[in-house]
């Protein structure tokens, strides 16, 4: 795979150079973790893939051929010489790991992660990476119903939007890191979104937080009115609580650090509500069918087949 | 197909009836109607279907053997010797069925409907239908993503719930009528629900009414935002904003003839989510998480394997 071409004006030669990681460490083996060392292989850009994450998920990563060595979690000494670094835990993980254990990445090493929320991410990698590291944040908007390293599988960002964060950030290091990363994107099949930290969560609150906290209030709100109501249920109200079974386990991180927007996004999502409410106690049907139908258009357009698959 | 087994006191013998109507007439033949013929002729229900719709309907109708005869929407004639009629149109094409034209229909027929709201169904049938008809009100918790005649199929209503709407009616007729609707649900394979119209519109404006609007108030939410939101959604939205792609055309007459518990739900669900956006602001991971876990909870009964298949 070609990574840049370099011409040396000096010489009369014109050098190639490839994209190779010949040590890979993948912090998280889980879906997207376990995904991206399978992605990586298939597209021969990695030589030796080590892995952290639980004993049980690590003999499943090793069985499985994700990874090729297993390492303990508190097991630092391995990144010493990871030529790329991949942080596939959750926020609060990450955060951890940031401001921790990112000092002993050696220099030159390109250091990304794979967190749902990106400002607080970028906040503990500006304390904790050490200066001559490279790290870019990113997002790839890619999972499945379901999670662990059992379903990895080297396709999974195929078609999907990878966002990639690029921060005003002095030196030339960071920007040389960010075409890398943007490159193993492309490489593995990821359609490169770049995109701001800041800019990221005010996004996904509205296009991911929001929906995931008014599918658990729809289904809050309708738990309270007893248990008849499952009998007369129908296949859109299971849609619309379906993602009400998500894991708080994982979205206690995202709450946590994407609390300000998640609270803004809600509060349009409230306005819009209200505003429908209003409307129907009123008896205006016209001006309800002119919001209605302008919800479907947008919704259209984010449905329409060839958009990026969309996963999260 | 065993209806009723009547024992004559007086005689010495066992009556076996068998249910069988000779003459059906379907109002509306789309994806209701014409699953519910097809269904009718599975189970050897049902001998001549006669059908009224557009004159494009009804002749992908006849050519796919849904039905036998074409009525034109305003031949009323032709229902003054059915056995069955069965009203699959809106809402309020279904009321106004019912009180102009219900009329006509012969005595000792059965007449139901399939109307997504029942209050003023049951209203309109009260007025409009002769003594000695029975009319009882219905609404199959059955449907897909797509509508129209050419998705029909016989075994739409298959392990689906089906509203049965017993309203304390004086007089035999329409409590005889209510367990004939019965059998019929059970011999097309649905699971008949028994409810009054009070209770169906209260129930459905929360299981059906209010997420579809919820659907609509996040995708206008949303869009207000701009475009770029698109290119970071994932599939968890895509999930949220299907139901805002709905027609309008079907939507106004259920929000015209249910508006005060779609409201009422409405008001619940933001009351729920204000609750999580002062908790966000707040901090309060941990309440925010002991909702969390009640919705899913509650959601996971719902989405359990082998409820009711539950379609809408």
């Amino acid at each position: 795979l070609l990574h840049a071409a370099k011409v040396d004006r000096q010489a009369p030669i014109l050098t190639v150079q490839y994209m190779f990681f010949k040590r890979v460490h993948i912090f998280g083996v889980g879906l997207i973790g376990g995904s991206f060392a399978l992605a990586l292989k298939r597209a021969g850009l990695a030589g030796h893939i080590a892995g952290s994450d639980s004993e049980k998920t690590l003999e499943k990563a090793l069985t499985a051929g994700i990874i090729d060595e297993p390492c303990k979690l508190d097991s630092v000494r391995a990144l010493d010489n990871s030529d790329l670094v991949y942080l596939a835990a959750p926020v609060r993980a990450i955060i951890h790991f940031l401001e921790t254990d990112a000092k002993f990445i050696k220099p030159g090493a390109l250091i990304t992660d794979a967190g749902s929320t990106k400002r607080e991410v970028c906040r503990a990698a500006r304390e904790g990476v050490p200066q001559g590291a490279g790290f870019v944040a990113g997002h790839p908007m890619a999972g499945s119903h379901n999670s662990g390293v059992e379903y990895a599988r080297a396709d999974l960002f195929e078609g999907a939007s990878y966002a990639v964060v690029i921060e005003p950030q002095p030196g030339e290091s960071n920007s040389g890191a960010s075409r890398t990363l943007i490159d193993v994107v492309k490489a593995i099949g990821g359609v490169p979104v770049l995109t701001t930290a800041e800019e990221h969560d005010r996004v996904v609150a509205r296009s991911s937080h929001a929906p995931q906290l008014l599918s658990t209030a729809l289904a809050l709100a309708v738990s309270k009115r007893g248990g008849d109501m499952a009998r007369l249920s129908g296949r859109g109200f299971l849609e619309m609580t379906r993602l009400a079974m998500s894991e708080w386990s994982v979205w206690e991180d995202i709450c946590r650090t994407n609390a300000d927007e998640i609270a803004a996004a809600l509060a349009e999502v409230i306005g819009e509500t209200e505003s429908l409410v209003d409307r129907l106690k009123g008896g205006d049907l016209a001006g309800i069918g002119d919001r209605f139908n302008l919800a479907r258009r947008f919704a259209e357009q984010l449905h329409r087949p060839g958009r990026s698959k969309g996963q999260q």
